[in-house]
């Protein structure tokens, strides 16, 4: 457990404010359990990341191969952000984040992240 | 793909170089799948992790019920590492992490872990 009060009580936070550094792991989980896709619908997830962390792990899931991003405006200039194939075979590592979360960590298992029982199926 | 030369290719390793910092994760690989116990061989790795950062890393896991000292020797004093119930418990994590890096990342499926496949069952 971690000493300091944690973020949020998700099992995946929890998990990996105990094994590892975990912002780029968050966003992910976020586009794919959750199906957010703008910039200002990661901003507000309960972690709290800041707007240049955000920008910049999305700026290397996407030189990585794991987010495309898709302008879907010019003026202002609005951008959305898609899990490639690549990003969404990482679901069995979050699964398994959140399996240990969920048995491991004492206060998760009554807070599993939105739209785990039923994962949408966009982009 | 990582932009820099990775720091190996285990597959666990280049996964966590596309997604998160390592240094934890690569430890409790050691324990678990190369049955490391000692700080010397835990320090003798391939992705060359220094003594102040694995002595870090060993502390945090030890706090978080991870890992278990146990002192062997007393002059001069010696200590082993084990991984708890707990720890052994990640091992889905590490396996989803392994199949990801393996499929997803090029150049790693030749370089599984050393004793991944019959891990020892020290500790």
């Amino acid at each position: 457990m971690p000493s300091t009060e944690p973020r949020s009580y998700c099992p995946i936070n929890l998990s990996l404010e105990i094994f590892g550094d975990s912002w780029t792991l968050l966003i992910l989980r976020d586009m794919m359990f959750s199906g957010k896709r703008h910039f200002r619908e990661l901003l507000a997830s309960d972690e709290g990341i800041s707007t240049n962390i955000l920008a910049d792990r999305l700026d290397r899931l996407e030189r990585r191969g794991l987010v495309e991003r898709r302008r879907y405006q010019e003026h202002p200039p609005r951008d959305e952000y898609h899990p490639t194939a690549r990003c969404r075979a990482l679901r069995p590592v979050m699964r398994a984040l959140i399996r240990w979360g969920q048995r491991h960590v004492p206060g998760t298992a009554q807070h599993p992240p939105r739209g785990l029982a039923a994962p949408p199926r966009r982009g």
